[in-house]
């Protein structure tokens, strides 16, 4: 099955906003196996967009439209697809009082030309899920005697992925006529490159690829690692999850702690977890990083409840994993809190390799420190350094992972 | 003068990339005055992509494409150019000879297959930057009996880029037979939000729109304020760059120091600059804003010459512009620096509006402090708390202003 996206919208054609979601469609039909061959920006023209949208139907066989259904005259997402269908617009009541409530709510007077929003081409039905004043569309339609369907969800970004994810995606999967269901788990992995880490599970995947249960691929993601995406196909969602499952606890043997987390955790959520279940406070010095790892741990406690403070300053004299080690004792210290991080850089940089690093934590029972040679300009360093450092905090906290 | 983009690379298609050169392309084309009126992502299929290209060929002047240049067996944007033009592919001796340079200088083989890189189709021509491993394209062709042009530059943003402005702008203005200069200037903006600022600014705007020197246009950017767009088209750059300095003469005399620098300039890049200037030394406080503050600075002032430092910290009992002025104070004194700015919420927010937060500098000639409530979501609002603090020592570094 085929399915397209057309992404509508003068701004982006100007480039004022970049078209993420087309992006985000394309990864989420991949995932439930519907090629999207092509995908489209128009702007908010009825005849380019007509055509645009009659295009996609004759070489796919669903057409995803985002954007142009909000209130004011440029947006003729709606009218557009009701040309397409040969049919008029109906206002649909129940959407209309549901737009009426949205802004009584908000205590605000509604302009009268909001109504728009519950325009619906006959036959088309509604979407549930409709965060927003716009409602999104499913409009089957028949070319050329073949079933075809336009959806049209809006143009921002969380309302697009609550309509897909609540009813689109699966009202495609339905239409492809795959009754089987698929699920997929994300592992994330630190400390390999792609390709060794592709090398280390290569027999694992061969024999995978054998088997037809589950897929493997690999997801190389900068300062977020390399992340290992395992999808099933199973007659139902626990036996998807099953094999998922199984095949996690397959590669977790072979790559053991380089896993730190799954799906949407990160390396600072699943540090500042272990922290918070082991009720232990932290406090972090920095020079090199210079409090990009403050930025990132306050974001998933604003409240400083285990994260108790950070120092942002030169070390001076400070070098070395002994630098280090003094630097993570002394925010220890100067907080008041169980553990103390810190990661500086070299004092004298031309006596090292370029990106050379030196991380170190002081635990209740005792210090650990590491060396490390990082890639990249500064800002990339900067990013790592802040990563290679949680990560030697996640292992010392949980050694017999 | 019409020209369309066509990014190619089923990664894009698939999500694993966002689609930014497109949106980058679209607005450099507006700004020259040449309509964008369709961008397609396609995958590296051959007849896809050519079926594409000839479709943009048929509807506009000229067609951008973007990736499919690189050395493996996908990158076939070469060969579709070739035979959309009708021709064979020739090897560039110069090209090749270049690219086995590179590879030389960084003291590595040559895979044999990157030579395919130095293959170009008969009649078109290289551009001359070329700042990675592979050859940009201009390819004019006949279509119908009109003269158009197909442009292929890489995938990789900075290689586009460094293209586009070298060679392809240009050569689609020159095509287009415009021999004015469009010349534009960003004046950055904050304190103001948009419809206040074009408001503001409605009768200049128009008074602007009479005469046809110049334009103006508004574009709200978030954290980075309302960025103010000054074009001007004349028949030198000196005539241009008149007629933009009179523009923004009159603009600053309305909006005075709402106005914080222009183009590039960023609020910490400005407010560094004032302090270098200066002489002086900073350090800061923060608890909401937990170091994103120093990360910012820091970015730009690496050695921390200028930030000698920074403390992320709950603040406990302190609170109102006295608790953030406090906060400030104690940042200078245990950094030893001659200013110290801090940024503090409210120790009870339920007695204050949503978005509360407390700004003070503690300056050689006295203190300053400021409230101010910042709207949306925590992320946000730490963001916009850092701007505002830097914003309220700009004004008071330069009070003339």
């Amino acid at each position: 099955m085929r399915c397209e996206v057309v992404a509508v919208g003068t701004e982006l054609l100007l480039g004022q906003i970049v078209d993420t979601n087309s992006s985000w469609i394309g990864e989420n039909l991949a995932l439930i196996g519907i090629d999207s061959l092509f995908q489209v920006k128009v702007g908010d023209n009825f005849g380019r967009m007509e055509a645009t949208i009659r295009q996609a139907l004759e070489r796919s066989d669903a057409v995803i439209c985002c954007g142009g259904l909000g209130p004011t005259q440029d947006d003729i997402t709606r009218d557009v697809i009701a040309a397409i269908m040969g049919v008029e617009m109906v206002r649909d009541d129940t959407i209309a009082e549901h737009i009426r409530d949205i802004f009584e709510g908000r205590g605000r007077p509604m302009p009268e030309n909001n109504l728009r929003q519950a325009d619906v081409p006959v036959g088309a039905a509604t979407i549930a899920q409709m965060p927003g004043t716009a409602p999104g569309l499913v409009c089957p339609l028949t070319i050329d005697g073949e079933d075809k369907v336009v959806y049209a969800v809006p143009g921002v970004p969380h309302e697009m992925r609550e309509m897909m994810e609540g009813t689109v995606l699966d009202d495609l999967r339905r239409r492809s006529g795959e009754t089987s269901i698929i699920h997929s788990r994300v592992i994330r992995t630190w400390g390999y490159g792609e390709s060794a880490l592709a090398e280390t599970l290569a027999d694992h995947v061969e024999s995978l690829d054998e088997s037809g249960h589950a897929t493997i691929a690999f997801q190389a993601s900068g300062i977020e690692g390399i992340k290992v995406r395992v999808t099933a196909k199973a007659e139902s969602h626990a036996a998807a999850e099953k094999i998922i499952a199984a095949e996690v606890e397959l590669i977790a043997e072979q790559i053991g702690d380089h896993i730190f987390g799954y799906d949407d955790e990160t390396m600072e959520s699943v540090v500042l977890g272990m922290l918070r279940e082991r009720g232990l406070t932290m406090a972090a010095g920095e020079s090199l990083t210079g409090g990009i790892l403050a930025t990132r741990i306050t974001a998933l406690d604003p409240n400083m409840e285990v994260f108790r403070g950070g120092v942002v300053s030169m070390v001076g004299d400070l070098d070395g994993e002994d630098g280090a080690t003094i630097a993570a004792r002394a925010a220890r210290d100067a907080i008041g809190t169980d553990i103390g991080i810190a990661v500086i850089g070299p004092s004298d940089p031309d006596a090292h390799p370029p990106g050379t690093v030196f991380a170190a934590v002081a635990l209740p029972d005792g210090d650990h420190a590491k060396t490390v040679a990082l890639p990249g300009v500064l800002s990339r360093i900067r990013s790592y350094a802040v990563i290679t450092l949680l990560d030697l905090l996640r292992k010392r906290l949980d050694p017999a992972d």
